[in-house]
């Protein structure tokens, strides 16, 4: 995870090719830098070729006058000059170094040697890390450079190429390592009179606002030894003289002044945020102060690297970003870690070929392929027909939201010629639903603190009853309305078992689906007689009502519901015209679709399928905004007449822009590939129960409930005192604070998990990769907390976060 | 531009570096080709080094028993073995070589000869153009090859390094191809018994489904001349054997495939388009055949490449690729080019560094360094405090109606303790003003054939009076309702001058802003009386409503309604409340926002600030979704109390999204740049009247109108017969056609002006790199064309684009 102190400043040195002297370089600054600074470690973490030449000898014995501050270091040597993956692997088994270190052991001591560095002392010190080869040249592991050393977020200075050939080979490294967000304070090169490739380059990455600096090439390597040292020494004598002038030390006061400027931007960040933002959601008298901005320097997997300078360290050798783990999948919209390098080359690779392109009567290849994915094997399998693209939820559900009240007035009313446009149109939904923040996604939703001066609750909402888990049982809580329909006494009913509740065809013929059945029935019965709205569509969150506070709905009376709403009769029957009956149903599945709760789609949970869903924030990886409105063809048949205005007159400037569309394609394949791995059979086969049959692997996507989350720790954490219930599928763990006040302005939930936030260190072998301290940023709903994981998250990360709410809920007993 | 042909199969051979065998190979692919194909040709535009030794020679010498089917070519030949930029340079001057070519002379050379190519026979033909060096080795102007050749769009194959660093040299230089959207077919490298790169980008390449062939290694090279001619002819037999097997006919095999594969899948578009896809704003029983559909298969500039395939071809010799100029800037979201590659770098950059981040409480620097930007020096300088982020322009939109009632309802009850929820709050507009498609962003307007089932007007709307140019000179035509105030007979006043009508100022104190100013204030008096809503805020588009059919409103009316509604009394004045008077005032500069009419904001042209300001379209440089919403403090203040719930709780997942906010920082300074530049200069000079002061350069964003269309060209329009009336400024032309039917349905337009549709041939001086022919694809909205340039469009196109408007619109008189 990324290291930035305050005294310390640390660079890692990569280069556009081998072989372009980036040792020879790197030298040039060590010497430099032991003039200004107090101490100055150069790191070459793998070494391979000749261990009597290696590298850190040679900055060692080219160090000049001050070379005594000079510290150097190897952490992994291999006298094999290949590449350091095939190093590895040929000297493995070859005395102690028995097995190819992982990218986590491997980031892992570098970490550690950066944060020794820093503690050693309180004065000015100067870091150096060169690489291997060129950025993408495979570490140990076989991973690419610029990927494993991704964690640590070092500031880099890139050596580039002053032969033949490499100023492409300089731009296309510098373009690999932004692809990774790295921030390149340098360029460093060679001087070189006949191909002119610094001259070229500066002029190049001037618009890059890139520094570009050239220095002499060293003379040639002569025979004999001794000349050759000599020759060597003068060099560097020349290029870092004792005058401390010329373009070496230029570049190490330029880099200064890097390090300095990034360290006053994160100081200042905090007040001018203060200053210029606008919140969502945040009430700005409750966060004035700086300590309140939690300031975001980059993220990597499922981390965050937070700026903490304003804490008061205890001394200079704290690192001056702390790590928050993600636990709400920053609003719910993380799936694969926040930037997966696959997703960057995708939009990198839309954004290339098309750019944004118009959608009216065009097509593009990321949209469709999108569209049919989505159709075809995706949640419209089987009943969809149309793909509509808008830009967030919110969009996506006023679409459907159209969709629907049009096919209901063309369907009342007989046809699209003899539709009137209808304004009492309202729509059916549960208590705790939420679509959105546009007003008319709110106008689907009850009244409440969200909602605006032009809200108007227009419909009607059933109070669900909610599933979850307490004290290791599987309950099923029903509001008093319905409980009193069935003379019960306590409205909390226990289920067979946690897979039964999700069994939904079996619980067809229970008398609880009974007791929903008439209830609804009766309901809607009353409500047609006296209410103000004609109910024209039912609008669902099925399984979860997220912002609600992840209420876990009973799936059976969801199910219900669909059936009950279906069987409406159809007011003016016609031939042909079938497709769906009753009232359309829309599936918002924004928040729970795409094995957010371990299931590509609810539909196979319920066993039914909508009109019309709508599809968000997983969609596209967590990197950019997209949704798609997926509907019937009998809905889509509601807008088509020879007349223009009978069309869908709906659309945002940037409607399936490639950019969105391809990240959203990658997305999906890389989770395809996830379906199968081990970490997912396991995590599903400890949630089977010994009654059911086996899991059979290509059941991903089937209708079988599962979490990531363990469900020894599950059970575990609905037998604490501190808890009332918990909930957990797929991702998504929630958890219910016992005895406190309710509602969305609580903050029991927020105090009692308080500690969670706290940075602890899990030592060399954490599996956070860089092995840093971290926290855990998670949020709220009142007396609800909720953690979500990534459909990545190594389970070895899994376990300690759920150590780490274990401890925490425990220690508050 | 783009090239695609079905008996040519046309591959351009890239290299990871320089010296990587690229020659050897593609000599090998031409040898193979010459056994499977027709016609085999080579080309080399770029060629450096001895002349003697010229790399057609060399391909032509080792082509193999099928030599006489196999053509190479040279178009630029250099003696000195360096880049071709300082090749070029160093030549220039000798000999018919005087000057350097231009990337589009260049590239019109490359793409006549591929036409050539295609037209010298109708079997099957395979064509290598090999590039020279690395994949960003500069050409001849100094443009780096892949973006040189990035009009074209041929598919790629790229020849990787083999030697030590060369995993890190393919990798990187795959990515900077992807970076701009090539499609890479193969990557191809000599095989390696010791470094084995081969086999390690295999494996590395399968996940991005790249294919990755190797080749034996050719023998050293030996020093007799006539041994060596010997050992090369004997390697070449080996690895392209006449028995048609092996690595490299293999490879043959998959680029026909893709070649195949990519026809196909063009070919199909259309069809699976209409079995999925709901376009937006489409009436799809208009467009049922698969020619309505128009497939882009790539854009670059301001032209889109689609397929027209399915048109009767009269030979094989056309390509099957068709140009069309972005004359509607994709739905207004263009400005600065398809595909720009600054901003997919600057896409790739926020992705790799942060993917999204959770924005409330927290900030990172793009969304902190944009918010600033906007409100510092942008268009809320000296009036805006917060920025508040939202995804598109109707969100942004839905957010400022939301900040606006508030406002309201907290002034007009005297505070946000006392404040009720209020609903019969509307608001005040003009006629034909559009903000975006979602519910309450539509109940700010009128009804329409726009507004869906649960639309209700709130609000109520003036007739605005409009400023066009008819026979070269500008009028205000009026609304009756004003016309008859003043007792005139003809509803049209002449300006004094086109710089007049937007010199508000001077205009306050004509009897026509007096009939405006005493007309408002009566109308509004009315409405108090008697409306069903009390009016809580003004809503503009100011300077032009866009989708309202392109209306020019006259400024100095917008001016005085702002000053009327600011001029209505406070109802409870307190102390240190001011700030705003009145209501609030809402500009929807999504449209018009950021030069789209030559200028940052409208606030200058109409002497007023707003107190919220909407944001988004050009703001991210038409490459993906994302809105601002500015407020004044005195707005902010109207949220903040000690309560949560008075908090404006909206927001959408991706608020914020790190990618937005960078693609959006990168076009502002993008744009900042422009503005200085020589064409804006020139365009904005031929706009100045003579009687107006020098327009000083520092000037651009100031309050002179202006426009990148001709003036001359203007007016010429402007008394063609067919035209009605035109208006411009900035980039967007306006015309209106003459006589005829009038409304959204209306197709005067669309029919009179077809004709631009088609594709001409402008010539090997084209102005459009790769100098095909090209149509005009453009808008209309019933009876009135729109046509919009980039902010960066070539003044030779936008000469070429307005010749080809007067010569339809002359034709059809």
């Amino acid at each position: 995870m990324s290291l930035l102190f305050k005294n310390l400043r640390v660079h890692q040195v990569f280069g556009a090719n081998t072989d372009v002297g980036k040792t020879l370089l790197t030298t040039a600054l060590v010497r430099a830098s032991s003039y200004v600074a107090e101490e100055v470690y150069y790191l070459k973490p793998v070494s391979t070729g000749p261990l009597e030449a290696a590298d850190d000898e040679y900055v060692k014995r080219f160090a000049g006058p001050h070379a005594a501050k000079v510290h150097g270091k190897c952490l992994f040597r291999f006298a094999e000059p290949v590449s350091p993956h095939l190093a590895a692997r040929l000297s493995a088994g070859v005395g102690k170094q028995n097995e190819v270190p992982t990218d986590n052991h491997f980031i892992n001591s570098v970490a550690n040697h950066v944060r020794n560095c820093a503690k050693s002392s309180s004065g000015l010190q100067h870091l150096y890390i060169e690489t291997a080869g060129g950025v993408h040249s495979p570490t140990l592991s076989g991973t690419t450079q610029l990927e494993a050393y991704r964690p640590l977020f070092l500031p880099t200075i890139l050596i580039g190429d002053s032969r033949l050939g490499g100023i492409s080979a300089t731009i296309s490294s510098y373009e690999s390592l932004a692809l990774r967000g790295y921030i390149v304070d340098a360029i460093l090169l060679f001087r070189d009179g006949y191909y002119r490739n610094s001259e070229y380059l500066r002029s190049y990455f001037a618009d890059k606002k890139v520094h570009v600096a050239d220095i002499d090439a060293p003379p040639e390597k002569h025979i004999d030894p001794e000349t050759n040292l000599y020759l060597t020494d003068d060099y560097y004598q020349k290029i870092v003289p004792p005058s401390q002038d010329g373009e070496v030390f230029n570049l190490i006061a330029h880099l200064d002044d890097c390090h300095h400027r990034r360290l006053e931007e994160l100081e200042s960040m905090p007040r001018r945020t203060l200053d210029t933002i606008w919140w969502p959601f945040v009430q700005h008298s409750h966060f004035t102060a700086e300590k309140d901005v939690t300031v975001i320097d980059s993220a990597s997997s499922d981390v965050f690297s937070t700026y903490n300078g304003r804490t008061p360290s205890s001394s200079t050798a704290d690192s001056l970003l702390e790590h928050q783990f993600d636990g709400s999948a920053s609003w719910w919209t993380q799936a694969l870690g926040h930037a997966h390098p696959s997703l960057a080359l995708a939009a990198a690779r839309a954004a290339g070929r098309y750019g944004h392109v118009m959608f009216p009567q065009a097509i593009h290849l990321p949209a469709l392929k999108l569209a049919e994915r989505l159709i075809h094997t995706g949640p419209g399998r089987g009943w969809a027909s149309r793909a509509f693209f808008s830009d967030d939820g919110s969009t996506g559900m006023e679409v459907a939201i159209k969709m629907a009240l049009r096919a209901f007035a063309v369907r009342s009313s007989g046809g699209l010629e003899t539709r009137t446009k209808h304004r009492e149109l309202g729509v059916l939904g549960l208590k705790g639903s939420y679509h959105g923040d546009t007003i008319g996604a709110m106008d689907a939703c009850e009244e409440g603190v969200y909602t605006s001066e032009w809200h108007e609750a227009k419909g009607f909402w059933f109070e669900p009853p909610i599933v979850s888990i307490r004290k290791g049982r599987t309950v099923i809580t029903l509001p008093q309305s319905i409980a009193a329909d069935m003379h019960a006494e306590d409205p909390s009913l226990e289920a067979e078992s946690f897979a039964w509740a999700y069994d939904v065809e079996k619980r067809l013929d229970t008398p609880l689906a009974e007791t929903y059945r008439s209830f609804i029935t009766r309901s809607l019965r009353r409500l047609n007689n006296q209410f103000k709205y004609t109910i024209a569509a039912l609008v669902l969150e099925p399984i979860v009502m997220g912002a609600g506070g992840m209420l876990f709905v009973d799936p059976l009376f969801q199910r219900i519901l669909v059936d009950v709403v279906r069987s409406i009769p159809d007011p003016h029957p016609r031939e042909g015209t079938s497709g769906w009956s009753g009232i359309p149903v829309i599936f918002d599945e924004v928040f729970v679709g795409f094995y957010r709760l371990g299931v590509q789609s609810t539909i196979p949970l319920l066993g039914v399928c909508p009109d019309i869903s709508v599809h968000a924030k997983v969609l596209t990886g967590g990197l950019l905004p997209l949704s798609v409105t997926l509907a019937s063809e009998s809905i889509f048949r509601a807008f088509y007449s020879d007349k223009k205005v009978d069309a869908l007159l709906h659309g945002h400037s940037y409607t399936a822009y490639p950019v969105g569309c391809e990240v959203a394609n990658e997305t999906l394949e890389i989770i395809d590939g996830l379906r199968s791995s081990d970490s997912w059979r396991e995590a599903r086969l400890r949630w089977v129960d010994s009654s059911q049959e086996t899991v059979d692997d290509s059941q991903a996507g089937n209708n079988t409930p599962w979490s990531f989350w363990d469900r020894e720790f599950v059970n575990i954490l609905s037998n604490l005192d501190a808890v009332k219930e918990v909930m957990s599928l797929g991702t998504v763990l929630s958890i219910k604070i016992a005895d406190a006040g309710s509602g969305y302005q609580s903050h029991s939930a927020q105090n009692i998990l308080a500690g969670v936030k706290q940075a602890i260190d899990h030592g060399m072998d954490s599996q956070m990769p860089g092995g840093a301290p971290f926290g855990i940023n998670y949020r709220t709903l009142g007396d609800v907390a909720y953690f979500m994981l990534s459909l990545n998250t190594p389970p070895g990360i899994t376990r300690v976060v759920e150590q780490r709410i274990l401890d925490t809920l425990s220690s508050s007993n």
